[in-house]
């Protein structure tokens, strides 16, 4: 099994300086910074990596690692099946939350990291770290939770089987085992996730019902309002870095998210034998993942008397608030970190 | 051109009772009743229509009437073009609101009458209703407007453009050409736009996580979870009654809906010389076409002296609530008409 990951900063002698950061749905290992002075965007979250931000890399040591059944360099759904020389295609297994934390746990061996300071994400990456809190509770100090769920609710798993359904009927997915991208399915699972990510609120801040390139409605198919043309732009652009397949698993993954299962839907219980400290940030218009669901997780957190920090950052961005509120959430994790920095030094 | 209507009580001499009652998206004529004994259901307005319900046939004399572009007995897309002999499909003009309020006036000269006591209708059926207040101030007397609004959204512009490029994505869909309905494309659509007639909180309710037909998780692509057997139904209902050329053309003019453009935005000035009752209907979990969309309406309403009931109905069921709230909905109506038929036999 292959897993691409990233570092920034050093680890310090006795490994108590390492934080895990976890991606959302497409993100992927780059972090932050630049891999070549060509690259035309930096990492995804870097405003929050690097010197003197909120995951300090003069003090820490930050691992981002790819999820597997990702198309970032990890092993998926389109890497080759050592049994066939094949690609795996739909012959991969399923794979799940807590799989894709295993696997990093095998990375975290493999770094000699005993135990990360923290491990944080938001949305699916959150879901990840709550996930490590559950799996391998003795290797995690803390855990950052950012604009996420304990349990997926049915209108995310409705979106995500829209999403696949698109996929899986356009007949050059050819059941998973397509050699050119199913571009105009992927394209439409893009589209629809990505309303899911802005808000109501934004998407009339931002686009209104302004037209793209006229002064007067076509009264056409084509595209006409400027929304049209982002979602469009969207769809584009996704298919080019992102693989088919690899949605269909990651948003299945998803969908079987519930970490009270084990505990016959009690999340309290889930969190029984669970000492660490835990944030919580949620954002006023996330819809995807509304702040009631991070508050239900809290509420549990704290029945089981854990040290549990929450804000519910007032934003109008959506879901997406987790990528663009970065003065707001770089403070409240920079006090959290240091916090826990300054436990583990004493 | 054709127009399907249905038409419920008794006309009266002087012609003073009659109501115009607007369907939504995906509705028809058949308001009530039962046309055959085999009929599986009523029809879509059912409790609301009748003797001694909110539109009372003993007293009022009830019309519904199909809109153009539809595929339910009026001209649309799939109807036979004279000049050509063959179906219009996407040579079908690109029709407006206002297009369609223009078609129901000439039918309802051809019925004789002269002035409607009220035009009401939810969701699309409103702004019908709202258009026609607009467009034939003299032939309304009140308009009842439901679980709508008064200009399409940049959110549901954008749900709209991706449930059209699921039917136009769908290569069965042959530029509009088929003889078989792109019925994978049309079920997305339905799909999507489904979860956007529920809430997140009557989805909860309704299928939790619920798993269909097992105990434990699949762990396949194939559906799973409640929610997913129940989109898929839905989907499959759907292609057996509507026309994807006919879901185009209706989606287009939603998107064009905006009763503030001809007054430059401003949508008090679109009511300024209009002078007949209003009443206003949200339902708090609606967010397809949510409250502050039709307290945007209501302000402008009542800035230009209109007399304006509105009332925000408390309920979990999302935009939906205008077919299931019927209760609540019916004791506003009644009394609201029964204003209105006092005021005109004065």
């Amino acid at each position: 099994m292959t897993i691409r990951y990233e570092t920034y900063g050093t680890l310090s002698e006795n490994g108590d300086n390492a934080i895990l950061v976890e991606h959302a749905l497409t993100g992927d290992a780059h972090l932050a910074g630049y891999h070549t002075p060509e690259d035309k965007k930096p990492g995804w979250w870097e405003a929050m990596v690097g010197p003197g931000k909120a995951f300090d890399t003069n003090r820490y040591f930050i691992v981002c690692s790819n999820i597997i059944g990702g198309c970032s360099g990890s092993t998926g759904p389109r890497s080759i099946n050592p049994d066939t020389g094949r690609r795996y295609n739909m012959d991969f297994p399923v794979i799940t939350i807590a799989d894709m934390v295993r696997a990093q746990k095998r990375l975290t061996d493999h770094l000699g990291i005993r135990k990360w300071l923290c491990v944080a994400g938001g949305s699916m990456g959150g879901m990840l770290a709550l996930q490590w809190a559950i799996s391998y509770p003795d290797s995690v100090n803390s855990i950052i939770a950012i604009a996420t769920t304990s349990r997926v609710s049915p209108q995310s798993i409705a979106f995500n089987w829209v999403g696949r359904e698109a996929i899986m009927g356009d007949p050059t997915w050819m059941n998973g085992n397509y050699e050119q991208q199913p571009m105009r399915g992927l394209a439409i699972a893009r589209m629809l996730a990505h309303i899911t990510y802005l808000s109501d609120e934004s998407m009339r801040k931002k686009f209104g019902r302004h037209l793209q390139d006229s002064t007067d409605y076509s009264f056409e198919f084509d595209k006409d309002f400027q929304v049209e043309s982002y979602l469009e732009y969207q769809g584009t652009r996704f298919v080019e870095r992102f693989d088919a397949d690899s949605y269909l698993y990651i948003t299945r993954a998803l969908d079987y998210f519930d970490i009270s299962d084990t505990a016959h839907g009690d999340l309290s219980q889930t969190f029984a034998n669970i000492h660490m400290p835990f944030m919580v940030i949620s954002f006023s218009s996330d819809w995807l993942f509304p702040a009631y669901q991070s508050q239900e997780l809290v509420k549990a957190l704290l029945k089981c008397g854990i040290d549990t920090t929450y804000c519910n950052i007032e934003s109008s961005y959506g879901h997406d608030a987790f990528l663009l509120e970065t003065e707001t959430l770089g403070s409240l994790i920079t006090s959290f970190l240091t916090n826990r920095y300054v436990e583990v030094k004493a």
